[in-house]
This record gives structure tokens, sequence and C-alpha cells, in this order.
């Protein structure tokens, strides 16, 4: 595949220059440190870990988290366990509802193969189903039960039917229920931190509550699994949850460098942006204006455009200039970039950038070090 | 992979809404009708027609408009070219600048192996060094010199500078010159007639115009290629282009439906929808909401979001629910949708949506009647 063509610079010096672009790339220190980083939060505080694979969608990075002390990993979609399942990767918590008669046939497939998977259920009538599909394969599956904390996207929110489902997945011989989930994606990218925190401890009080609720009627919650990037330290202050879920952590992009931390500092003080889009200038025949190689299918577009980060003078701005090419607008006149120069970027976001590659480029320093598939890419179903 | 999973599904009546989703899919009738929809206006109009291949990426889809006349397909990157390639797809023209070492290196390994590539050109560096390369590598390539009609993204402006460029590649023995394209991506999606017309004239004159100039001089131009399809009836009236390049018509999408034909048409008159994205829904515990498995990851976000065709209430509204999920919105609090309910939505632009996909499920009525890889999905480098 074209996107590997890059192999054959492998351990090249001065060869992250010369690679196909676009190309997305790992800054390899700089992820190491918040892999790092994320793990000793999380020893420190006496938490548990599993990171949600959704952002990097690799099975190189889920055994690297798994290496530093990791649980296993989250996955949003049964196609992206599959994947990385195939890959050996176990302890998978599937955080979106796996609903429709033919994925529950595949998740029991997969079932079957990984020692410990857990998918999380919001609903009775496909609680229902999955004990039915478990009785039928000869294993049980492991359960939890999604909470609303708020979203309204997927969960059952706190209350009477709330704790029949969790009765209905406790007394099931085919389901084992393991505890709950919740995931407040409203509140990870308020930007004030008293706000964020606020919101994000009265979400976790919810949490709490329905534990507290559900073990005083004898159903056990082992695991209380949630929280994302943008509350990583509001979280443990709550001391609810046992795992963390966050993922973009080990990237970081825009949207989360705008984030508050704590203190006045920001969340780019904890992580660091490990994750770039390198691109080439391929015209530059305007004034003021020169054309890169990527646009609409090397970025995602659902936030703010790229914002460049080496390469390019630096009141330089990117914009899209349509689907295969980036603009970079420069002040002045004088300025001009030069055929096949290379620049750099931050991703907008970084999880649907990520699912535009087959391949992270990883770089120290000015030199391409490895190549790393990323096997669950485009696994939305 | 899990996109192909649909696989034993091919054949069975009913079987679209037992497929794994979100799937990218095909009405074939639909799709069958727009292509020989394009070649008999082409036919009719006496233009050859080399359509591009960067909105399906997909050596089924260019096999099938090849056979139906074409002469060939573009490509946007040198990626999409060397995929469709190595599936046997010839009379390529690469519309977009190659220009860095290594791409020069491909380039050429790709022009030893195809018979009739075509590579434009923009800039008389690069024109240079991609002589270099030929003569290096001992075949002569193609070129065709892209002409900046207003859009400014690549092309050279007509004058000068241009002509002289046209001069040094129509001299270089390993370049052989071919003509001229020119890309009003500007024009394309200009909703009212009469303005697009305007303007797509003034643009035809003004690449009729540097023909002219360079015939004068001994420099023949035997290709005008251009066009596309929020133009295709205004480029045949200008009678300049003797090859048309666009792409979308084969899907259409919601841009170029909202774009106006001649005489009150639209230009979804011309073109049938025929490609969609078909989700199922997850969860639905809150009222006048259910959700689906679709989301960032599944649609592109460049444009306005998707439009819901089959399966929801008239009124039910889709709207981004994050990377992984849709929401639906619906009006009254009486209208449910049942967990599992098959939703199709057409897709907002479709060739960065295509880009999410490994491949097209094909159907006819009810039933999936053929799966086909898009090759070049992801190609951007």
């Amino acid at each position: 595949m074209s996107d590997f063509i890059n192999t054959p610079l492998v351990g090249v010096p001065g060869s992250r220059t010369r690679m196909a672009t676009p190309a997305l790339v790992i800054d390899l220190p700089a992820f190491e440190a918040n892999v790092a980083a994320m793990a000793a939060h999380c020893a420190k505080h006496g938490l548990n870990l599993r990171p949600h694979a959704k952002t990097h969608k690799c099975a190189e990075i889920a055994r690297r988290q798994i290496a530093a002390g990791a649980l296993g990993v989250c996955c949003a979609k049964l196609g992206e366990a599959e994947a990385l399942g195939a890959e050996g990767i176990d302890g998978v918590l599937l955080t979106s509802p796996v609903v429709t008669p033919f994925a529950i046939e595949r998740l029991m497939a997969l079932n079957a193969k990984l020692d410990d998977l857990i998918v999380a259920i919001d609903n009775p009538e496909n609680a229902t189903a999955l004990a039915a599909a478990a009785e039928a394969a000869g294993k049980p599956l492991q359960v939890l039960m999604d909470l609303d904390v708020g979203l309204h996207r997927t969960g059952i929110a706190p209350g009477d039917e709330a704790h029949a489902l969790a009765r209905q997945m406790e007394e099931s011989p085919h389901l084992h229920f393991k505890g709950l989930q919740a995931y407040a994606g409203h509140l990870m990218h308020i930007e004030g931190f008293a706000e964020r925190r606020e919101k994000s401890l009265a979400v976790m009080k919810m949490l709490g509550d329905m534990r507290d609720r559900l073990e005083a009627d004898s159903i056990a919650c082992a695991i209380l699994s949630g929280g994302g990037t943008g509350t990583f330290d509001i979280d443990v202050e709550a001391n609810v949850l046992t795992e963390l879920q966050g993922g973009s952590y080990v990237f970081m992009d825009k949207q989360y460098n705008d984030v508050d931390g704590p203190d006045g500092r920001s969340l780019g003080d904890a992580f660091q942006t490990s994750l770039h889009v390198q691109m080439s200038v391929v015209s530059n025949n305007t004034p003021k204006l020169a054309t890169t190689d990527a646009g609409f299918k090397s970025f995602s577009t659902d936030a703010e455009p790229p914002v460049l980060s080496d390469g390019a003078p630096d009141d330089a701005k990117y914009f899209f200039f349509g689907d295969e090419q980036g603009g970079i607008m420069l002040s002045s006149a004088n300025e001009k970039l030069a055929l096949g120069t290379t620049l750099t970027a931050v991703t907008p976001h970084c999880d649907p950038t990520v699912n535009l590659y087959d391949a992270y480029h990883v770089l120290e320093d000015d030199m391409l070090v490895d190549i790393w598939p990323i096997e669950a890419r485009g696994r939305s179903a």
C-alpha cells in the first residue's frame, strides 16, 4: 500500500523530509511521555486505566499502553475490537451497544476468541437478545450497564428502569454483570476548568449514587468505567470510577490543547502534542499563497482547520483548499514557499483524522524510526 | 476485513437490511443510469470523457466507465493512480502536480508500467525535474500544462510565463506535451444556472485563447481537459474542451443536488443519487431521539449534515453525535425508532465520504448484489 512506501526510509537520518506525503506522523518521545504520564497518574491515584483505542486504532499502541499498566483497551465499535483482537489485544471493553442480529453473531464469535471481553448495554430488549445469543454460543458474556449521565447519546438514565435493567443482567445466567459505565462526552471540551470540574463532579455523583443503590440491592459493581482526557484530573478527585477510559491523551489535538487545566495551566501542560500531519508544498504560482498536498481527505473537518506547526513562517495560516489540497496563506508577497517544502500541522481532532490513514510514521527528531499499521482504521461497523 | 463481512449476504433476497453497518451503498440501477447518461451526453456532443476517479477510487467503476466509452480516468493523487494502475486501469491523467523527489521516483515507476499516463505540470522548475527523471528512466513522460483559471489552487495563469512553460515542455525530448488542463472548481457549486454558465463560459474562453496562442506558435494542444459535473452541460456549449473530467455524476450528493440545471431543472434531474450510507439505530432511550451507528467517521463533515432518505419518519433530521454515532431528531414523542431500524442518508459530499470506506455494497432493491473494493481509498499520498 502506498502509505507504507516510506518503509525503505526507516532508520535513515534525515528521512522525515523525504517521505511520501501527506503522512500521519508521531513524535515518539512526546508520545512515550504521554503514555507514561497517564500511567503514572492512574498508579498514583490507585485507579485502573483502560484507554480508549478509538483514538489510535492501533495494536502497537495498545500493546504499549498495556505494557505501561493498562488493563486492556476500550473500543467504540465491534469492528475495532475484531481488528485489535486479531492482533492479540484482550481486556477489551466495547463501549457502544451491539444491537443488530448480524452484529450480535459477530460479537459471539469475538467473545469465543477473547478471554476478557466486556460489552456495554443500555436496553432490556438488547440484554435479552445478548443473553439468548450467549446461551446459544455456550459462553457467558461480561456486561456493563451504560448509564446516561446527560449526553443522551447512549445509556439509560439513572432510576428505576436502570435498576431493573441491572437486576435483569445480574439474574441472567448467560450474562456476567460487572458494573457501570458512564461517559460525559458533553463535558470534555468545556474550556473553563471550574465549570468542567463542577459539572463532572455532579456526573460522578450520579454514577456513585446508582452504584450505591445497586449494591444496596446486592448487585455488585466491581467496575465503574468512564472519564476522558478532558477530565482526567477531576475524575480522580471524585473517587468514584475504578478505571479511566481517556484516549486522546496519547496524541492531544487542537481541541484538547484549548482546554484549561487546574491552576491556570492548560491540558497541553499535562500531555504533549505528539500527532501531526506532514505535508508538502506542491504549487506556488500565486503571490501570498502556497498549495500543499493535504486537504479534506487528510484531516478531520468536524472541528476548526489545522494549525501549522513546523516549516511555515510564523504568521502563515492553513485553509482547506478542497478534497486533495490545502492552502497556506502568507502575510507578505515577499514570502514564498519553495516547491517540496515540508510543513506540519496539529490535527484539529485526532480520532477522525487518524481514521483517514493506514499507518503512523513514527519520528524521532529528523528520522523515520518506525511505521505502525492502523489496523482498526475504518472499522466503524 | 470487517467491511467485507457482508460477503455471505451477496445474492440473498432481503439482505440489504441484514448487513453490518454503517455501510456505503450503491443503488445499482441509478448508478448504471448515471454512467450511461454521461457517456451518451459526451457521445452526442463529440467529446471524450475521462471521468475523475478521485470520486469513486474504485477499479470496478473505472472499468465500467471505460466500457461505456471513457478514454481512461483522472486521478488526483499519485497513490490513487498507483492503486488503480495495479488493477489494470490505464489512460490515467494525474491532475495534480507531482513535486517531491520521492514522488517523482514513484511517478517514473508508474510511467514505466502504464502505456498511457499523463501528468499535469504548472511550474518550469517541476518540468525540468520531471524531464530529468524521465531521461534517467529512459521513457518520455506525457504532460499537460495545468492552467489556473481563477481558483489559484494549482495551475499557471494564462500569459507569457505559461507560454514559456509550454514552450519548455514542447522542446524537451523527455516530455511529450499533449495540451492543457483547466479546472474551475470555484464555479462548480454556484447554485444559479445563469451565473454558473456566464462564469464558466468566460473560463472556457481563457482556455481557448491560450490554446490559440500556443498553436499560433506551433505548439499543438491535442488535449484540452477539464470541466466537472456542475458544468457538464455548459462545457459542451463552450466547445473548447476535447474531454470532460466530471466525476461526481456517478453518485451525486447533497451539494450537487442543490445546484440548478438549465430551464429551472436541477442537476439532480440529469443524474440520480446513487450513493447512500446505510446505518442502524443502536440506542433509543430518550424521547424524540434515536442514536445510529454512523457519525464523523462515516460521513464527510466538510459540508452540511447528511440528509435522511429511507427508513425514518418524514420530518426526522440527522445530526452528528460525535465520532461514532449519529442522532435522529424526531418531531414527536410518540415516534420511536426500534433498535436495529435500518436508515439511509444521502452523503453530504461524495468524494471525502467514499474515502472513509473500504468497499461499496451494491444494492438492487432490497438485495445486496455485489461488493466492490475501494482500492484507492486513503491514497492521498
